[in-house]
């Protein structure tokens, strides 16, 4: 699946994500009208309103981007109404031959944690039967429990060339609290970047591992840093636009070949007709707003890649 | 809920969780053949297996324990029906008075702990509405993201008087790899440990606080350190049984007032009928021997805290 990352990034020329990661304020008012006529003011109402927003974002951006991001949160907090437009959204992209994401930082004991992988990109067995319930290309895994909770989804990624893309320096102000810890001399993340290398060893894909890592784009300096200890890892870089980051402070998240990493974005694309930027497009063209706003990520990190 | 958890640990006298945490293979074949012959061997008929298998458990448990533990992934393994199965579940033991711990362990940045803590212990607004999704009574948290990670959960604990476990140490083997790194010469668990004692001092109920830890039954010594960083933190301490741990490794988890921690047993109770100790009750009567190891674990451990 990373070679298959790799070559929708190539392709697009965009080494970029679109985190669909809706909240219902973000979805124009005729859309979510739309959908509690049709469903009232239910659970079920907001998850059709969050399933034909990101079917239209979708649509007006899915040729000019290798991937999408979708948080499971955002879906998960309507309960099993939310979490079928989970899955619908998951089905939709793949049917557009995007590389889906699944952000769920998931993570526990082994036993627990092979659960988890084998519900979102694995197979599980029913009698005689076996079936992909959620079937994400890519989960994100939060690694605090260490190896034997990581380790479930490594097995489950040899076995069906999915990937992974494990926590090491998260975008958020307080991830220093314990991530930036100094053990050793050496901070936390570098530990567990070494160990994302390590994991990563047995699950190569063409030049890059199976195995990746998130940094946040919020931390440039420790991109760099880590950037060296994770040379064969894609990194998954979160922070982009809204909560930060610009596409100068990217270049160190990659690689010379220009690959190994990709960054997502995720309000600043899906929620562009909000910004005055982009508000001339207007509340019905939100698709069109969102598909200039995917243009100028890609050429401000092109701009950045080729300029440094 | 921290009150209601207490005041039924003292109805029952027994400070312990039952972890609804189905496999497949620990449901008897009778059970799963009567689920696939109404619902065939799809996700819908583990799902149909699982409930049934929970409900019994149950039934046969809930006057003599305080509290449940459904492990959502053993449900999110199953899809969208498995997830019907763990609401249903958490439902039915609503129903009977038990405090139930959806063990989640979600952790994310602010806005998207602000969802899992909306979807699992809050409510979400749709248009004029709100609902409660999944509707525990307390959940397991990941901190490895930090304060700001943590916070949003927290705030919803406040306002809706649920609960928190949150991850400090865990009950596996390779727990260590991260969580006993020393930062300042003190491992890195002690440092979450007073994290957690900080976040809870806002959220006190009568004697202890809604912010609770999680502590493995597997490091005795760790949670005789951690008791003291965390005084008015309930723990909760999975591995025991059949993790490893045993009633006289639990003293320390405890305050003297015989309160503080709660002890959690998945497998030892569930899958109880196929134990050498309980076959002589059979497939049939699995329910009764889940009944039968409740009463033993609870004996084992009033034991051991009236031995020390």
């Amino acid at each position: 699946m990373i070679n298959k990352l790799i070559s929708n990034i190539k392709k697009t020329d965009a080494p970029i994500v679109v985190g669909l990661d809706p909240m219902l304020s973000y979805i124009p008012e005729f859309m979510q009208k739309k959908a509690f006529a049709e469903y009232g003011e239910t659970l079920e109402g907001a998850a059709e309103a969050i399933w034909q927003f990101n079917k239209e974002i979708v649509d007006k951006t899915c040729d000019l981007i290798p991937a999408v991001k979708p948080q499971i949160a955002m879906y998960e907090q309507f309960g099993l109404p939310g979490l079928m437009a989970f899955k619908k959204t998951v089905d939709y992209c793949k049917s557009k031959d995007l590389v889906v994401i699944g952000d769920i930082k998931r993570g526990d004991i082994g036993s627990t944690s092979a659960a988890y992988a084998t519900g979102h990109i694995g197979r599980v067995k029913v009698g005689g039967k076996e079936y992909t319930p959620f079937d994400e290309d890519f989960v994100t895994v939060n690694p605090y429990l260490g190896s034997d909770g990581v380790n479930p989804f490594v097995k489950v990624c040899q076995e069906e060339k999915k990937g992974l893309f494990i926590l090491v320096k998260t975008s958020n102000p307080s991830s220093g609290e314990f991530q930036d810890q100094l053990v050793g001399g050496r901070p936390l993340y570098e530990l567990v970047g070494e160990k994302v290398a390590q994991w990563g060893e047995d699950c190569m894909g063409d030049g890059y591992s199976y195995i990746g890592a998130v940094v946040g784009a919020t931390y440039p300096e420790m991109g760099k840093a880590l950037r060296k200890v994770m040379p064969k890892s894609y990194i998954l870089v979160p922070g982009y636009g809204a909560q930060g980051g610009k596409g100068a402070d990217l270049v160190h998240f990659f690689n010379e070949d220009g690959l190994g990493a990709v960054v997502n974005s995720s309000r600043g694309i899906i929620a562009a007709y909000k910004q005055e930027k982009y508000e001339r497009f207007g509340a019905e063209n939100f698709g069109e707003a969102s598909r200039e706003a995917v243009k100028d990520m890609a050429a401000d990190i092109r701009e950045a890649l080729a300029g440094r």
